[in-house]
C-alpha cells in the first residue's frame, strides 16, 4: 500500500510518500517520493489556499495513496499566525477527501513515539531514525518533506497489526 | 452589486446575501436571502468540510456574488476547539475563491462599527440594526444568518464610496 504523509502549512506543505510491503514483502518500507508544496509570502491568502488545494490534487494523482496521514495542529501561543496553517489544513483535508483517500491523523507525539520510539525525541533524533529506517543515503530535505515522511511512517507502524514487527525493531 | 457575507463555522456557518443598489437605486440595500449551512456533530472531520465546501459552491451559484465578505477569526483561548473552525474557513475561503468571488475580510470589531458605529455593540445591538436598517419584519433567525447579514453590510458601508450617504444614515 501507499501512504502519503502530510506536514500542513501555508508558506511550506511537506509531503512524502511511502510504499509499505504486503504478503510477502510485508514489513518492507520504502520511501517513493518527498518534497514540498511551496506558496509565496505577502500573498493573497484565497490564492495561496488554491494552490495549496491544486498542488494536493495533483500529488493524489500522482502517488494514488491507499491513506494519507496529517499531522494534527496545537496551539498555545501564536494563535493568529497559526489561523492561516489550520486554514491550509483545512483544504488539504478536503483535497485529500475528494480524492477518496482516507485521512488519519496524528499528534506530533504520536509521530515521534512511533518513529523514535520517544515522544519528547529531539528533531536530530527523529531525522536520523527517518533517514536509517527508510535506508536514505541522507537525510531528506527540506525538513517539511522528512517530517512528513516520519507521519507517513508513523501510519505504516501504528495503523496496520502486520507493522507492529517492524515497529519493534524485529 | 451582490454582498455574500458569511460567518465561518463547523457546525454552523451563517451566510447573507445583500443587494446593494447602484446609480439611480445607489445607497439602497435590501436582503435577498439568509440562512445557515450545518454539518453535523460527532462526524469525521473531512466529510463536514466536504459538506461546507459543497454548499458553499451552490451558494456562489445561487446568489452569484460580486464579492464575499467573510469574518476574521480571533482566538485567544480555547484554540484547540478553534482549529476545526479554522481549517472550515479555510474551505470556505477555497470555495470563493475557485468561483472566481473576490473575498474580504472583517473583525467583528470592524462588522459591529460599521453597522452600529459603535465597535462594542452588544448582540441584541446588532440584531436590531440588522433588522432596521434591511427593513425587515423580524430578525432572521438564527444568529448565525443575521450575523453574516451584518457582515455583508459591513462590507457594503465600509469598502464602496459610494455607499458612504447611506452609511452615515444621510
Amino acid at each position: 500500500m501507499i501512504i502519503l504523509g502530510i506536514d500542513p502549512g501555508v508558506g511550506i506543505v511537506g509531503y512524502g510518500a511511502l510504499s509499505v510491503g504486503r504478503g510477502a514483502g510485508r514489513g518492507h518500507i520504502s520511501a517513493i517520493g518527498h518534497g514540498v508544496i511551496t506558496t509565496p509570502p505577502n500573498t493573497d491568502i484565497c490564492i495561496r489556499l488554491e494552490e495549496i488545494y491544486s498542488d494536493m490534487l495533483t500529488l493524489a494523482d500522482k502517488f494514488h495513496p491507499d491513506a494519507a496521514a496529517v499531522e494534527e495542529l496545537f496551539f498555545v501561543n501564536n494563535t493568529t499566525t497559526g489561523i492561516p496553517v489550520a486554514e491550509a489544513r483545512g483544504v488539504i483535508l478536503l483535497a485529500l477527501t475528494r480524492k477518496k483517500i482516507p485521512v488519519f491523523e496524528y499528534t506530533p507525539m504520536q509521530v515521534k513515539t512511533a518513529v523514535t520510539g520517544y515522544g519528547k525525541a529531539t528533531k536530530k533524533q527523529m531525522m536520523d531514525q527517518v533517514t536509517l529506517r527508510l535506508g536514505l543515503p541522507e537525510t531528506p530535505k527540506p525538513d517539511d518533506a522528512a517530517d512528513a515522511l516520519a507521519i507517513a511512517m508513523c501510519h505504516a507502524f501504528t495503523s496496520a497489526g502486520s507493522m507492529a514487527s517492524f515497529r519493534r525493531g524485529i
